[in-house]
């Protein structure tokens, strides 16, 4: 990626004109990030960067960041607005600069008060959910985004296992939630890349639980843990299951399942596969096995900046994979009267195969506790 | 606030009532956790919940939550969509089941991908932002969210005291953030309510800075440190700004003049007083001072659930603040030429007057380092 302001902002502005819109906005978030290389809050204060596809950038600006903003370098028309006023006239008269018809926007990102002061300020306005062409510029990582990328999830490796020594029969779903959150920070994260899914027996057939904290973990139980450290601005995402102290035949047919169809992923996975490819290749080896009624979940999504982002590895989804994408294979089987196993990677896309970004082992565990 | 789904769900249909428009929708978010008293992931995926002011509510929820789902206790219509298969038919399947004309939203959490597919399955609904009307319902804190709000910043506190023992000259602004996060964990968070803005010398002045790597902390600094801990699903929110081995008179004189102004919201704090007369009173003492050109934002805002909600403690605001409210005070003056100042507490409205959640000392403080 260009370290030019100018040059990262002429990209935004070809993604508008590849749309045939007017425009591109960006509002805090990855792509804002990516585009002006600092980090701002968003809250209650509308902050808009438009790029038209032809002519000069201008920002919509909460007074309050303008020492902030100062930083960026940024050369064109800026709108700020005061707390005590308000930002309808700050954006009435950014529309007017701008003197656009149709805007394209991150429809994952933006919220829709701002969607409504722009429709005020210009009813005419054709706002056009643009989600993944914007966020298409970070689809390709960077040497230095994959460098951040390791090393998120290599912090988060060594915290999972720190945890997994602690684990002991009796312990709540939200204690060993505790435990790994602290070992997050103690490995060096700088920040959760999302609220951990720390569950045990019937909560790992959650696919997206919610650490209990009356949930006393006992022999048998799958102990399913989804979660990652954020650093240097970027996200890791990693899941793994064990078994506490025993597992049944069940267990290991089902982790065995779980277990190539992620196998399979890694398989197909080169420069040039498509989304739907992959997952159809991972789905595929679940669907053949005894176990496709616990099937809940798609294989998996980029990631980033974003813990979300495109691609979203999905049937349907017949998009081509350039070498330097990241995405996540997590198949999963669930059964809400019995228990879930997951098993997710952080897989990085090269021209003649993969590179799992994700080193820990996944062979079938009996955590002794 | 009520035990039951229902008579929760009731409050939704009555605001809706009152706003005039068939129903109103939620997405995981505040008023969703409120509503349904579980936590959602949203991301990629959209989920929605649709309650009407006459009849009954409605879900449009991604199928791999469904299991998680059926733990709300739910007894209305649910719509569910599976990755592969996208969600548009859901939404055309929900808006006829509800058929309604006019639906209220939470315009500072939808995103705008959601409105979008509403507006797709039904061009002519009208959607209006009514996040003032909604979120209202959490303006009120209950006693058990006092309790909560009480152990976020006690945490919070506590991190504090521990960061500021171990501050030395020559540390960087970003190991100072770091120890700061570690200590919340430590002391039992369960979340950052945001990222913490740790900031020293020029960063001091731009409110919502970003803790440097390469900015070392010298004598004469002001470290502004802006933070808080999430416990039990509440956000503390705290301010404090210390000087480093010594202090000029000129900061010595700001720091009195912020500190002045916080005092002066407390004082004219007390059930019935407008958001405008705090801002107004705070506000005043800072335009009154030889600094009232350093004056960047507006009092502050509502605390709860979110970090930055309803009431907003800002001039034309004309609201009536009720007991049980809980807002942040929290004044700053910024001088991105020399160094800003800001002390923030949190604070609840009682009938005859407040009580500061936050206890820190905000007596002016030289740190020996």
């Amino acid at each position: 990626m260009s370290h030019s302001l100018s040059d990262r902002l002429t990209a935004y502005a070809d993604v508008a004109a590849g749309l045939g819109v007017d425009a591109v906005a960006l509002v805090p978030g990855p792509n804002f990030i990516r585009a002006v290389q600092h980090a701002f809050m968003s809250h209650e204060r509308p902050f808009v960067l438009v790029i038209p596809a032809q002519g000069t950038a201008a920002a919509l600006v909460p007074n309050l960041e303008l020492r902030s903003w100062d930083l960026v370098g940024f050369e064109g028309a800026v709108f700020d607005w005061r707390d005590q006023d308000g930002y309808d006239a700050a954006f009435a008269a950014l529309l007017a600069y701008l003197d656009i018809t149709s805007l394209a926007v991150e429809g994952q990102v933006m919220r829709v008060f701002v969607h409504h002061a722009m429709m005020i300020a210009q009813p005419d306005l054709q706002i056009i959910d643009a989600e993944r062409e914007i966020s298409g510029l970070r689809l390709i990582k960077t040497p230095s985004d994959i460098d951040a990328l390791k090393t998120a999830i290599a912090i988060s490796e060594r915290a999972l296992a720190r945890t997994l020594e602690t684990v002991r029969l009796g312990q709540t779903e939200k204690e060993i939630e505790q435990t790994l959150i602290q070992a997050l920070f103690a490995e060096g994260a700088e920040d959760l890349a999302f609220s951990p899914i720390v569950a045990a027996g019937d909560g790992s057939a959650r696919p997206h639980a919610t650490a209990r904290p009356d949930y006393a973990v006992k022999a048998g139980d799958a102990l399913l843990l989804d979660f990652g450290a954020r650093k240097h601005g970027f996200a890791a995402d990693i899941t793994r299951t064990v078994f506490l102290s025993h597992a049944t035949d069940e267990a290991q047919a089902v982790y065995d399942t779980v277990l190539r169809a992620n196998l399979k992923g890694l398989d197909v996975t080169r420069a040039g596969v498509t989304a739907h490819d992959i997952d159809d290749a991972v789905t595929g080896v679940l669907e053949a096995s005894p176990f496709a009624d616990r099937i809940r979940t798609k294989t998996g999504h980029g990631l980033g900046r974003d813990v979300h982002e495109a691609p979203y590895i999905v049937r349907g989804n017949h998009m081509t994979l350039p070498a330097g994408t990241v995405y996540t294979n997590e198949p999963g089987l669930y059964d809400i009267n019995n228990f879930g196993v997951r098993i997710e990677d952080d897989v990085l896309i090269t021209d003649d195969g993969y590179t799992s970004l994700t080193q820990f082992p996944k062979d079938m565990t009996v955590l002794k506790c």
